[in-house]
């Protein structure tokens, strides 16, 4: 879709800060992250909620969270588990209509640094954290 | 494993409302939900965590969570949106070490709602919310 920002992503013609991306898939750091490595996974194709994804998207975007949420955890992020979520409509916080896959790293007793992080929403060091999770992300 | 609450609900040993299951996956409502109709999408086989779901699992976890989300919009709990999460580890809020995927119907506006919902966690009509869900539930 011409003006749908996750495809410009896809597409390359918008800036990410890509760390993973294969045939089915492409996972970018979020431009305001809750914590830092905050990653969406998204499919190559314009599919705009859970409805139009099919069980092969479904498995590829499991895939890639699964991916994304092992390199949050081996990276120097050091994640201690990871929360993964679709927001499915706009009553449910979906604000791009290109169906996505949160992947958010959590920390053992990090519930008040990710109530800042809900506010606050940014990483000043989004670069050097895209570098860690790229440099320890497998490929599926 | 013997000692799984997810297990015993699968082998029908404990007792759950479910709400829709095939042969892959069991989807029964959480017995704590923060919102009526709040489901938990499970693999039949006891999987402890994100890192042991296969592509498989994943693509038939994804077809249970879309199924789940289309009734909730469906039936009479007429969700405008749903949020379909897994949290994985304990430092994400994991509880039972058998993965599963919440679906939560959401609510245009309903921030406050849901925000009661997180800390009370009850529905004195679960009886008659699965009974809403059933009704329509399509099979994938």
């Amino acid at each position: 879709m011409s003006d749908c920002v996750f495809c410009a992503i896809v597409t390359g013609s918008a800036p990410a800060r890509i760390v993973y991306s294969d045939e089915h898939v492409v996972a970018f750091l979020d431009i305001r992250p809750v914590r830092p490595g905050h990653t969406q996974v998204i499919p190559r194709e314009h599919i705009p909620d859970l409805a139009g994804v099919s069980s092969d998207v479904g498995a590829r975007l499991f895939d890639g969270a699964r991916t994304v949420g092992a390199a949050l955890r081996a990276s120097s992020i050091a994640a201690d588990g990871v929360n993964v979520m679709i927001n499915d409509g706009r009553a449910a916080f979906q604000t791009v209509f290109h169906t996505h896959v949160h992947v958010v790293p959590r920390h053992t007793g990090d519930r008040i640094t990710l109530a800042k992080g809900l506010v606050v929403r940014r990483d000043p060091e989004a670069d050097a954290t895209a570098d860690a999770i790229r440099e320890v992300i497998a490929p599926t």
